[in-house]
């Protein structure tokens, strides 16, 4: 923390603040410069709260230094961590030299829609497969997924063919089942704070997928990783879907920048889903490229045989010969970059 | 739902695109203009998919028309509603002609400090008490609250000083406990799209109030409001608390023209937070004065007698001296609009 | 200037940062703390370019300190500059107790309309008609305004109705015209960093009315003020009039936060605009009660006497009736902060 | 323009709104809807104001239908439009299969300088040559550019090493003399909505280089690019650079989705300036390569021989290494999607 103060500050309000920082049981160090004078506070363990210093004589702004998270920080641990998700037909990884494709539709509609689309994207070269049994909808009325009987179906595909299973848990109920289920659980934007849901996961034994808040910062992305992590779990993958801006030509605004940013500070994973990205069919394939492009661990990308009837975000989903397409080219993108797909 | 054709998009393209609507068991009305057809549709319940339409040759682009929402909407139900919160003083009323001034701490900390404060806020003329005995906070590693012992501590508030209690609850155990001490359940931001808490929060027999998202807009608001509704629970107060954007000079912008928008689209009233809407102590006044002004049904304002040694939110905190010209001036507020505080 | 290095940076580190910093003209201080050090720079004059520092080994980043502006700053001058504006009726003043209307038509269309309006403004109580002659249009093919035309109109009504003229300049000829017919210099939204423009006004002899752009930070804002003053112009207004955000219920989202910041920042005058600030107007009313109750030095109306005939911004203009309805409300909320209209 | 009645709206106040559109001299299409009735309106040239409508009884809303802009669409000329700039050492071509590669300094600081990173550079494989004369900065004490002294240096630059010329006009004088010396015109964020500037540009003899405004939809966007083409000048480059959001790990969020999305509606070449685009060094290198796989045509990209005592936006440019890099990477990403860089 930085005590900026403000240059017709007295001498003796420096020295009040000074005071009243030690006696919160931290040390002051003034620094004077030729326009005014600045005050480091170090000691503090947790955040200082800024309320009595803000509000003092001669003193302009408060400025928060230290970054408040530990574990997921590339400080506490410099290599990278590598994601392991056992599959059927070998390990996955994420977060080596791999680039990780995820795919399958939004929704978990019926055994013979999840089907159709696993043996399109396994035979296109998807490992892992992803498919929403619970389903977060802004209206209520709205299909809100199977449950219990879509993460039976989602078993069954993994079973039949050899992927593995990444879904979404919206509460403490729904990951009991998904942690039994599925071998990634998915924690989705909207539930990117629920903080109860955050403290479960970091209790569950399978890896979680964590996306990114519609407005989230990257510290309080990685806060909400860290709550993961604190409780146990350090299996975690990071992914980037969009936020939510005043462009209003895709749905959200993909930030391809957060990947370099959190790959800098963090030694977690992190992939980017173009399809909640850019919630535009025809945007997918160019925002997959890049985002292998700018050296994303893997991509998420929904496929829909039928997108016109799929029961949720038809419009953002591609179809399997498109797909292939993806593959194709993200394969030949990630080669110049010395990586390989999954 | 206008699907909106290319100005040099042909007759077949057209009657394709009618078609299909058709095909969706919809009806399609083409209204040709100078420039371009547009194609109106009718006969869908929910929102209609558009990925299809979208991609067919010759469509430029596809606008959603109706509003998803029904039973928070005022075309549903003209007149207002009032919630009505029994307090041991008598009936609270939000809704109606009267403000409503709803103080106290962030959070509680000690049952010392919550009493200190009630009495003051209750002097000053606050008929319900703010206080979190829950805490969602970014970092894992800040206070979370003292949970039931901070329920208890509440309860003890509302007998000795007979305020009513708003408190938050974070997930389904904790909303069972809030439930059965407070008065009014608040839905904190992070948790408003949160659907499994929103349903919970629908069955439960007290009045919810529904904080906004920091990135929602108000369509998605209401939507939240909806699903509360759609259980059965109608006495839902909506909240206003700042919005995320790119301005740096408070900590969220506060966005007042939500209240008169919100009025026109939905029955339920409106209340402000200024304290987390701006972040800073200094700027809960102004934005105070300004919200009963806007036309707001009340504010949430945190008070408390020592921010600086405050465990959650110091910095937004105003002292109870503060606090007592808040009430004074927007109280005369109040009347230039015809209305009463409290 | 502060340099936060990484928790596990060495001592060379920080010693190889101290020296790139003294090698730069500066000076060096490193505050060691528990988890890490960080290292005060002075003897900066203007901002120092990060970069170099960045990029070096075991620095964390870099956080910059010392705000730019001066002439602006209430560092500089600690009491509130007051505006003065001669008209036909005396003088106007801007940033005293008083709170200035400024009201009329989004353009000046012709004699007969500015002159309708003008007269049921100045029968409210305006003193300041505002009406441009020269308009910013997002298209190229809609109304540009009347240009030298519209000035002389603009002039008229301030030789027949005694009120002062605001009007907008868009480039350096229409300001060398602008200063010429009217009183206040207005500078748009658009053209905040028109810096070649704010140079020009710089040198007027009139006030300026300078409005904050759509993503401006109050910062930047207060900068592009720095430019006008540090050309000779110290009579400057600033202006609130919405920034852009997600939020879609209004054409921008009014920030009235921003006037308590740039007041306790700055000490130039401020006012708001709730025309441009809402787009739409049945949110006029509400949130020019609401822009008074924070505490803006004045508000800036658009009225127009047949707004679906307006060429341009029908949708945001009230009628003369609802005008007369908001000088009074307005009136009387200044009344309860202790100050009177105009 | 579509106005959307309430669900409860009388049939006589169909009737009206239908009365007051024909009365405007448009038509009107009522489409009667399960839940309620919209109207179409055509016939409008322009835009229809829709202040008038917006307060009749019975309507909720009204949806703006048609584009405004004509010459700039895809609908108007659908092959892309190829930028020719004739150089000393041929034609560079931009909207075809090439990708161009614009490199040099923020700003030209000496003739030293420039020669100096000009000869690295175009080693590299560029072929144009950016650099500032004139420098849109926040503050007024920054370093504000060379102006005509910084142009003449160019020319140099141009004559002696063959390379191709961009630099920033920021006023209608400013433009005169860029148009004099240099190849391309630029326009800078700052300026996106300087009418007046965009109209001079749409007057000069040279292309012109438009960069996305900070806060600008794509509507916007291509409405100011409509200003340069409705006075003549068909040779226009859009070129995205970066938008305000509330994010805050890069100086502004590069939204790389508006490069499919503007291709899809306009005709127009597009290029990526990653340097602002992220305002970080080392997030340069991966957002080229990303621009690049999203399909620019181009990328935008400072480089500086002595990055720590650059007199503007050291921070963000890369080292001639470094840049030799970008070219390879981005080389061999271009080639995956069948282009080739230049």
């Amino acid at each position: 923390m930085l005590v900026v103060m403000q240059s017709h500050a007295t001498e003796e309000q420096v020295r009040a603040v000074c005071e009243c920082i030690e006696s919160l049981g931290l040390r002051a160090h003034p620094i004077p410069g030729v326009a005014r004078t600045a005050i480091g506070i170090t000691g503090n363990r947790g955040e200082v709260d800024t309320g009595a210093l803000e509000s003092m004589p001669g003193v302009a702004e408060c400025i928060p230094v230290s970054k408040p998270y530990k574990l997921v920080s590339r400080e506490a641990k410099q290599e990278n961590t590598v994601v392991r998700i056992p599959t059927p037909c070998g390990e996955v990884t994420l977060g080596d030299r791999a680039v990780a494709v995820i795919a399958g539709p939004c929704a978990v509609e019926t055994r013979e829609q999840a089907f159709a689309i696993a043996e399109r994207v396994k035979a296109a070269g998807a490992r892992l497969f992803r498919g929403g049994a619970y389903k977060p909808r802004t209206s209520p009325y709205s299909f809100q997924g199977l449950r219990e009987a879509g993460l039976k179906i989602l078993a069954e595909v993994r079973d039949t063919f050899g992927l593995g299973i990444v879904t979404e848990a919206i509460d403490n109920e729904s990951l009991d089942l998904v942690e039994n289920y599925a071998d990634v659980i998915q924690i989705g934007a909207r539930n990117m704070q629920n903080f109860s849901l955050l403290k479960r996961a970091g209790r569950a034994l399978k890896p979680v997928l964590l996306k990114r808040g519609m407005s989230a910062t990257l510290d309080e992305f990685l806060m909400a990783a860290e709550y993961v992590l604190s409780e146990g779990n350090y299996q975690v993958i990071l992914c980037e879907r969009g936020v939510r801006t005043f462009a209003d030509h895709t749905r959200n605004t993909l930030d391809l920048s957060v990947i370099p940013a959190a790959q800098r500070l963090s030694h977690l994973p992190i992939v980017v889903d173009p399809s909640h990205g850019t919630g535009r069919r025809n945007k997918v394939l160019p925002l997959s490229r890049a985002a292998v492009a700018v050296g994303a661990d893997g991509i998420l990308v929904e496929v829909h045989n039928d997108p016109a009837r799929a029961l949720s975000d038809g419009p953002q989903s591609i179809l399997p010969e498109e797909f292939e397409q993806l593959v194709r080219e993200t394969g030949a993108i990630a080669a110049v970059l010395g990586r390989t797909l999954n």
